[in-house]
């Protein structure tokens, strides 16, 4: 068996998971290298997972002829810059999302992709979540009938460091991007435009930072259909990602994953788990599963399942809603771009 | 025990639905009296549950001492004009929803009850259904902490006939009116600005006769919490009708009620009951709890659950929402009035 | 329309019920008179519930010709004789359960009514109950296909008083007599066998009065289903009503009903609702409907839904279930009789 | 990192759940070698999973002086011989379940491991699922109080041949014996007496064969709780493993797991998934971590979560409830040895 040979730019918390993943859990995959800009740990890690090679830095893996693609998992402002050298490189790209802040630079790494003949895949692993696949798996069986209304609530256990608003280029960029994306692959269908209310009602520095914490966002697809996603940046009882979908023919929902289905009856009440506590813990089939459809791309010349194409739209939905919030006005897609 | 003596104008559904729960289960009111404008079976009507009068018009039943206070059943159009008479006439009033279609007639309303010192409740039942007033409660304990986002989903089981669109002042005045009176109840604030966008999906003939059908509707509230309605004409699978309030603290929900809570269990699937199939199976008991507190509200002189600046403040954010779709663009209630 | 004459022998808790239900409820029949062996009060039910005639005693009531059927709801002791008289004058009799303690009354009961060609119904109300018989009407439409396994699920809020197993019978015979009929009904076959392993591990003085308060107990069926009941007198969460079957096509539960469907989620956990906290609020719907339908059984001259033959068989398998915990081993019912 | 070098004697289902698992998820071991009495397809499963070894016999392997612990995956006849070979030879054991259908032959095992000094871990599995070993958690936390009621609901998906009745001891042997364990671990306390009914409602040939496909089954524990399991070899809609203990405080109960936590409401009901299928699924996780277990307790010589003694007692009560079925009365555990 064929076995494709990664290199992993960046060893943060998303590029550790991909190394587990990889290692034990996609046998037609092995990750062959990684490097990062912080060398602390990074030889320990390689021997955890028993990663042969350990790059300097991500241009002496690119030029490395035994790494077949490349996994973008350093910060946010890098990823673009770093794609488009892979690509050059003729390696195929995973790129964790955004691309980029910019749809300048998104457009740009599709350019270097085509150009170069490599497959690039983008980091939308909810795509591959468990719930969320088998609700786009009963819309495309027909069982909701024609699509009329998608609902997204999206909540995060606890909001990030204020400062990270700026960096991050705010909640809708850096969280709602998610959930852009995700209306996007539930409705088959690219939003025309977008209303956000949103405020800051969570932490008062967020709000000082220019940021926001709280939001409802009004979608319209190009189908017809409408939208709405509700975000937070806390919710007391950990992280909410919940999804609806509603018809002609009926509706469909994903509820949270927990840690159990058990039950506690007493004289307190009836009570079950809370959600999984955050991404990692709700998402890492997701993270699997994505990688081993990345590898099955590449291995077998088959279109990635989330395309740069789904990266620059769902940024172009996020800066239309940024922009709705300070115009407080309904802004259709077609002013961004 | 003193019992209230009650005369119903109106003996369609909704009048017959307070005939049969003041004369079962509010033993302190009395139905003494009905009148409509068509005549047939309205004998019956009073001889099944053994109610004394039948006037020949409301006229006549303005006019009999023995009636301390009257319900408006009759169809929306005369709703104001006869509870201003009623009013004017000494008796009590409680008016089903919406008073009027327009904020001046409601206003009208409102100083006429005023000036004749007598009460005026506004038919919003759903304040009083078990599951919505427990949310409110647990609000009110602090349970969910400071309030940040209102959700109500609110489907009809099917789309009225589209000719009803004309009279009815369309989706927004007549179905969702009521979410717009729970989204204040839950909210413990006034709607400030609404942004409407909305379509016709279901059945083309209720866009030809200028109505919507679905629709997901933005609000501002006073307090800063967002809040969010869905609506749709026809849910395949019935009524459905469930609430979420998110909060600092943590959230709380209610799902729909069903006939029984039997599941089955098969090759299939696991299969639970669908809710009630409409308002009159979903919401009985809060008609009667609504009528509990209309007849308390008179006999011991306490202020009306819903007055009739509810039931005005309801009218301006559906008018609200009326512009916002016109004019594709986020309205202030302020415009409205 | 003809309504039913009924008079209610017993004003006790569930003689209240009756009284209520029936005259707000049941549209076809009237409660005519009441008497009790306790004066107190008696006149002030009557005046609130606009019951005509308070007789001094059942032997009055037995004697008014204008009486046509009367509810037994004194003390379980004074069931039988009360039920035989009332046969005897022609009245048709509903019999709280259990009917008595020892089969050979029951039987004088069954030949009673027989003679006289009067009805009798014997009070199992939950075969009424919306769940229950909706679970019976699943296995009815072959939905569950061949029965094989029956599973009750039975706890109490709170035991009773110590005192109360001697006069009870125990609580096989008071509080498991319930789910014998249930058991019977579900399976629509009548019990063979019986083996109960019971204990006493909720109240100390509950066993010095040789009663049992916890009990598991199997049954075997005609028509060769397996039974099991699981029961105890504190339930710290409430009333614990459940149910299950099992066949060849798959399963049907029965939950628990609860006073509201919210849930709240917060850092503790995902919290609902207790089930209503006991009989009354549980099965208030269905000693309704068993009046509507012994009141349909008399006036039409229909079988009436729980029968003699029920009220017999039940206490049977209630005294196998007794002679089983004491001998420690499964006892047929052919032994009893 | 010191591994744990670990050969697998026995290459069929429940040996490959081990070596993709202990592979893939256990950092702490390594799968050195495996033998199997076929021979078909064994080297192509070594090089899949990157073993080193495979071994000609069972004996060869425990010749090696590389291999430290053994995992007896062979038929049930061989897993006593083997185990007590494996401890002769110095390694410590894990062993499938059941050790062996006789207790006299399990005793010698857990004699012959203690006489080597090596550690015996029996594969109960289920004790290491997530869902019940958080409910084993909450009343070791005291959440349901003294302990009084145990409930296990476990139903196979379809029945395995008739001839498989014969090799295997039958039901109880075969299939119960996971639900006795799981009883014993949840009472934290021995079986003292068993009454078990049971039939053959599924499968003729079953019966014919002698072995049962129905049952429900009393037990009695040392600390004076009661206990009762239901099994079916047939379950229309999968694998059924539930779980409910009950106590002064209150219930636990566990749901079965399902392939998605998602629901769609159409015309026909509203509808989740049904239990993941057979017990691969389900319990994939517990197989997983009871391997993690048994490493730790070899490499940090603890005692083992599931002892020789485990594998004797449910045996005891196994037989105990097959005499049970046969001669028509309980039975209690001193009987059996």
């Amino acid at each position: 068996m064929k076995q494709l040979n990664i290199g992993i730019i960046g060893a943060g918390r998303i590029g550790k998971v991909h190394m587990q993943s990889i290692t034990y859990n996609v046998p037609t995959a092995k990750v062959l290298g990684i490097t990062d800009v912080f060398k602390d740990g990074l030889q320990e890690l390689a021997d955890k997972y028993g990663i042969e090679k350990v790059y300097d830095d991500y241009k002496e893996m690119l030029a490395d002829k035994d790494i077949d693609a490349v996994l973008v998992c350093s910060s946010t402002d890098t990823h673009a810059d770093i794609s488009i050298e892979a690509a050059k490189a003729g390696k195929h790209v995973f790129c964790e999302k955004p691309v980029d802040l910019t749809p300048e630079k998104v457009q740009a790494v599709i350019d270097a992709v085509a150009e170069a003949g490599v497959k690039l895949q983008v980091g939308f692993n909810r795509r591959f979540d468990h719930n969320f696949s088998h609700v786009r798996s009963l819309i495309n069986e027909g069982k909701v009938g024609n699509l009329e209304l998608i609902k997204i609530t999206s909540r995060d256990p606890e909001p990030p460091p204020a400062e990270y608003a700026a960096v991050s280029g705010g909640m809708f960029l850096d969280m709602t991007i998610h959930d852009f994306d995700m209306a996007r692959f539930l409705a088959g269908s690219d939003v025309t435009e977008v209303y956000a209310s949103a405020t800051c009602l969570v932490d008062p520095a967020i709000g000082e930072a220019g940021d926001v914490d709280t939001a409802i966002i009004n979608l319209k697809f190009e189908n017809g259909a409408l939208g709405v996603i509700d975000n937070s940046r806390r919710a007391a009882y950990g992280y909410d990602q919940r999804i609806e979908v509603f018809g002609s023919k009926g509706a469909a929902m994903a509820a949270n994953d927990t840690p159990t289905n058990v039950t506690i009856m007493n004289a307190e009440g009836v009570t079950t788990d809370k959600p999984l506590y955050f991404f990692l813990e709700r998402y890492m089939q997701s993270f699997r599963d994505e990688m081993v459809q990345f590898v099955d791309a590449v291995l077998n010349d088959k279109e990635t399942p989330t395309t740069g194409v789904d990266g620059l739209n769902s940024i172009l939905v996020a800066l239309a809603a940024k922009k709705s919030v300070k115009e407080g006005r309904p802004v259709k897609i077609s002013e961004i771009m």
